[in-house]
């Protein structure tokens, strides 16, 4: 690319396919991305931007001007092109909707109606309908005279004159049955397939997973067909969703581009590091409260790092699979009761296994079995709270709308933090106040 | 359930969805769930064994006998059936084999020969193939002879006598042209869709996402149709994926059932925190080369956890964003040297933030400056080597074939423990030893 072969990279770029000029501009630090971009296909551009991710279309849509824009998104589907609008700021957004023709933007409009994250905004509006008192051989007749079928068209809607939902019929069988039969006789009925369209897009993406669709139709209050909702989208929330835990429990934005700006990086990153910075300083402020214990025995502060450590790893092993269990869907009333007494017995029993463990090992490197004792009194006490805090803080924050993949590990660390030093430091100050030698 | 109406629950699961019920049995501690087993329908456990994840088909199939079991799995598709009994133990998985009938054991004995984790065992054998020279209307008419069609299929694959993969025709395409055509003349070719049976279900599963397939054809290496990869079973590697990297960070196995046995998740979880206390323990090893110091001065004792706390956190960040970059096909050769350069600059810039930051925070708690400037020095080695450890250890990792997912975490806060531990205390040493007030 340095050696100025742009005509060459043009030409390659355009015989690629869109989603494999995403991926290239994806793995591109941003500003090769802006070379690219300008490389591209202004014919294709708005197909690239469907498969980009949030932060790197961000990064691109901030260097086209509204008529581009405009331009780019023509023809895309409405989901997505929602979904770019949706990311602009107001004033480009206004300037994009301006240059749209009438028809486009009405389109347009009804989508962003419909609040993030609901099946609303993820549904397309590229349903074929059809209604119940014609024939199979019909249907095949208008299809043929359609010509070519929206993408990941597995199933026929069925709807009344109101256009109220009543069946679908797949593909599938379309073309297995006998054209002589009537659509209201061999469509299938399947209630629990339809999704209202304010449902929320994780209990959509369950469905899916859960029932191996394709495609989904959306209703309205009504039960009229709005639009519907394709397994590619779907797969897109599954990887948002399991990468939001992962990314949120490590401290980062799951929007966060591999290959943003090194500025913008750190920037998102701050705000975690900051909160960290004031549990970090929490827990010093616990120690200075035993300054003159420390000040006693320099033995005390080299031990004194080793029981919260190991609680805030078990704290996290409860709460990473709470935190799983709740965003499948596993957990729910009947069972909450259940599953805090199993952690919280985990809790107990690791315990148990770690405090004689650590028993031992303080014991005989320490040559006091004084020591050897407060270390393991404290590794029960706080093996103990990070089983019952494990799975008690996800499924309070819940509760209370707080997510538990971003502060659940913070919180929890915080507390196993704070009951390991205070058992461990508190012990022995308790007992060197009563003249014990340890 | 208590009550003892089990008939009443009987009629109840026999009426529930095969995937319902498997929620409900995931949903459901061990003890129960073996009662609920037993009151499902012995014609349905096939399907619903079908649906469930790992760990709790485990803890199923060691309640069932081998002609239970053998009879459940009667008409369950190849590849979920080789799944279950890829997860037997040897004595019963012969005894399971020898049940069934010739043929059904051997197309079960193909499916197995492929190892696990490749399209060859994520695949289906139930294609539909055509020979090219056959027209349209000769294909709906033997469609419609032959009655459904296997779940999930979008697409029918062309193939020459020799069983060699030609192309294939969407239903989409097939509803759509006339009649009349013949089948070569229709069909697409995209040789990219192809899949080799020896291709790794990662790798699968990043095409199916990146291209928005339904279906797709796997080939042996002779270029012959042996199978197809539905998206349904891909969801479930996308799913897993995702999740592994999570749990994997968190310290547990992502099979783990959220209501497994008491004592099945403490085992499991034991290996993870032996390996933290010993890098605990390697890290108060640290501090206890530095007793002296230590015990001249406490304050440091109370302040030395800052550091550490806050180049775990900053290299856990790093970890998440290259872990993720990795396992979406982000990162390859060309960009992992401004991948790195980027997050050694993240790591100067956050040295030089929190180094001020702390500074600032220490000499006004503690009233010294000295201690401001040693804590900031610490903080800017610590957080330099942060981000350079987060990025090198996950890339080094996944180069020797080591999954950073699981043992990244570990190794990178070992490395920043040791570095701030170190850069702190050793420090102060110095300036102690050189009687500089402090």
């Amino acid at each position: 690319l340095n050696d100025g072969m742009f005509v060459h990279v043009r030409r390659m770029l355009a015989q690629m396919p869109a989603c494999d000029v995403a991926l290239l501009l994806q793995s591109t630090p941003v500003a090769g991305r802006k070379i690219l971009w300008q490389l591209t296909d202004p014919e294709q551009q708005g197909e690239i931007l469907e498969e980009l991710n949030e932060d790197a279309m961000e990064s691109i849509l901030k260097m086209m001007d509204p008529e581009n824009l405009a331009a780019a998104t023509e023809g895309m589907d409405i989901d997505d092109l929602s979904y770019v609008l949706r990311s602009l700021p107001a004033d480009i957004y206004q300037q994009v909707l301006e240059q749209m023709d009438s028809e486009e933007r009405h389109r347009v409009e009804i989508a962003l109606a419909y609040p993030e994250d609901t099946a609303g905004s993820l549904m397309n509006n590229d349903t074929i309908a059809l209604r119940p008192d014609i024939s199979v051989d019909v249907v095949l007749r208008y299809l043929r005279l359609r010509g070519e079928l929206p993408e990941a068209t597995d199933a026929l809607f069925v709807v009344d004159k109101d256009n109220k939902y009543l069946g679908d019929i797949s593909l599938a069988r379309l073309v297995t049955v006998d054209p002589k039969e009537q659509v209201a006789a061999i469509m299938g009925k399947r209630p629990e397939r339809i999704i209202p369209v304010s449902m929320h897009e994780g209990q959509v993406a369950q469905l899916f997973e859960r029932h191996d669709w394709i495609s989904a139709p959306v209703v309205d209050p009504n039960g009229q067909l709005v639009g519907r909702i394709t397994i590619d989208d779907v797969v897109d929330i599954i990887r948002e969703d399991a990468e939001h835990s992962m990314m949120g429990m490590a401290g980062v934005d799951d929007d966060e581009d591999t290959f943003a700006p090194i500025w913008q990086s750190t920037r998102g990153r701050t705000l975690w590091l900051a909160i960290n910075l004031l549990t970090a300083l929490m827990a010093a402020s616990i120690s200075n409260l035993f300054e003159n214990t420390l000040a006693q025995m320099a033995t005390l502060a080299v031990l004194m790092t080793i029981v919260p450590s190991q609680g805030g790893i078990a704290g996290t092993q409860t709460l990473a699979v709470v935190i799983r269990g709740l965003a499948v869907g596993h957990i729910g009333e009947s069972n909450t009761r259940w599953l805090i007494l199993k952690e919280v017995a985990i809790g107990v029993l690791n315990g148990i296994i770690w405090a004689i463990v650590i028993a031992l090992v303080v014991t005989l490197w320490k040559d006091s079995i004084q020591l050897g004792l407060i270390s393991a009194a404290a590794m029960f006490a706080d093996m103990f709270m990070a089983g019952l805090a494990g799975v008690c803080i996800p499924l309070v924050m819940k509760k209370i709308h707080i997510d538990p993949a971003l502060a659940g590990g913070m919180v929890l660390t915080t507390v196993t933090d704070t009951v390991g030093l205070f058992a461990f430091l508190g012990i022995a100050t308790v007992l060197l106040n009563h003249h014990i030698a340890i």
